[in-house]
């Protein structure tokens, strides 16, 4: 019912059926010196990230370090963004851990905050699971949080996670908790599996992981994405998302401008890298820090980055007045 | 220093040098019909192990479905099982979690129960990590614990963690903290890994992470092992210590009696297959649950693990007299 062939003219009535469209920013987690969450400096880059566009900001995926803090780290952020004026309609809050008793403490916490929308790993520690394992786990989660208002969104993360969401256990999800089950961030970066999830459940909002995939996604009944980089190109991604409802011609041109500036970021780490320019465009040295197990970028590949980016349309002043 | 060609006559000096040694037991964990910890089903289980011949119990390694449970459920199962009469000196607990915070907290925990030796995964979600990123986060809960009676075991599964704990980490790890790093327990399958850490590493404590290994590697300095097998076959692993601590020429037989054994399990999910044999030769079918994304073996299933058993030297009676 999504799909189509050509642009339309205004933002398609069937994406905003969707549970949830748009360019969505999971957000980079700045530390404290002594490697705790900062959060002041985490709601200021968030109310910046929907100045910047963003239809809505995805609290901790892969981008924002999620299983590299506690529960009650991640508890505690998301009481304080909401309080710091994020409204719970514009987050998305990630929850799917690999203790079943840790998803459902998460994801009960999410919709006390007023945050129905929750973003799901599977249980990432045991591989070759079986789908009715993988299934169980999530309906466990379902059913003891027995909240029809909750919104489930799969995550496809199969590179780092090493448990793919597949074909067959969507569909046994979504069979079972229709209402629930909203959608699929698709992180595999394989095209060909996120055109699978389009075609095969229409009615799911599916976002590719990555903004190279935006205007192919949106053009065949995709969500639009959930995308790391827009931590730093927000602006890039909510510009091809513009021009593709607004059916001009330029959409094009700003996907292969915006998938310049992730390829330039690809060839470093992506958490550091992004922490990197930040820190570097707004002078804020602070915005370096990463939780270990992963290091911060070094000087030299910070300044490798910059060259890189020096060749796209990456717009580094947009981070200087945050 | 460990290094011998032939087996000695006696428990050599060297073995016991060691900060721990002999057959450890990942001991599985029970579950109520509501999948929380059955600390009684757990206790009595964990008495029996030691009454037959595990020199130690590691509480929360994979086989106990560690990262399947919450923080505050591990904690609260190793205060009972304290309370419940097992010896702080004859546990090992697990305590590396993907977040640096939980790690510090059950390390801190762990101590504070009397359990002075840890078993710690890497954090494990972030692939492709840099050994300095994993020595920072090994480092960081070693520090912020700063308790030098600590006893720290790596714990290297690679195929489950996705992230080994290679020579250089271990070298790195050695070289900064000689106090507290005791040894590593090594679940690749792969003897010549293990063969290299006893080279390399001769005084800390190797523990090969199968039975089928014991023998090979107490002649050449290693240990003992930390298998999961154990749980339901500890006296044959043990019949190969105490025959190679004898000086006995029973031990080769011993290893072929034990790996027989190992092998038929093997054809089948580890800890789904424990758990039914100690359900079917104890009569208590509750053991069978596991928590998912786990599965529990089915009745084909577990017929077809009995069959595989009827061919070795495998002894269910010492199950049913639990």
């Amino acid at each position: 019912m999504h799909a189509r062939t050509a642009p339309a003219t205004s933002t398609p009535r069937s994406i905003t059926a969707l549970p949830a469209h748009g360019v969505w920013s999971p957000v980079l987690v700045p530390l404290r010196p002594d490697l705790s969450i900062d959060s002041e400096r985490f709601l200021a880059h968030a109310h910046w990230l929907l100045a910047q566009g963003c239809h809505g900001l995805a609290l901790f995926g892969t981008t924002s370090e999620a299983n590299s803090f506690s529960v009650p780290e991640r508890k505690a952020l998301v009481e304080r963004v909401v309080e710091g004026g994020i409204a719970p309609e514009r987050l998305m809050v990630g929850t799917g851990c690999c203790a079943l008793t840790d998803s459902v403490e998460l994801t009960r916490h999410a919709l006390d905050a007023g945050c129905r929308r929750v973003l799901m790993l599977p249980p990432f520690y045991y591989k070759g699971m079986s789908d009715e394992g993988l299934f169980r786990s999530f309906a466990e989660v379902i059913e003891r949080v027995g909240e029809p208002a909750l919104a489930v969104f799969l995550y496809h993360f199969p590179r780092l996670s090493g448990v793919p969401v597949t074909e067959g256990l969507i569909a046994l999800l979504d069979d079972k908790f229709p209402e629930v089950v909203a959608g699929v961030k698709d992180s595999s970066g394989d095209w060909s599996n996120t055109r699978m999830m389009l075609d095969r459940f229409p009615h799911l909002a599916i976002f590719p992981g990555s903004e190279v995939f935006l205007l192919d996604g949106l053009r065949s009944g995709g969500a639009g994405c959930i995308t790391a980089t827009s931590n730093v190109n927000a602006a890039g991604a909510r510009a091809i998302f513009d021009a593709w409802s607004d059916g001009s011609d330029t959409a094009d041109s700003m996907q292969e401008a915006a998938t310049a500036v992730r390829r330039a970021i690809d060839r470093h780490p992506g958490i550091p890298a992004q922490k990197y320019l930040i820190a570097h465009y707004g002078n804020d040295p602070a915005w370096r820090a990463v939780r270990p197990p992963m290091t911060a970028l070094t000087d030299d590949a910070g300044r490798d980055l910059l060259d890189g980016l020096a060749d796209t349309a990456f717009d580094g002043a947009r981070l200087a007045v945050r």
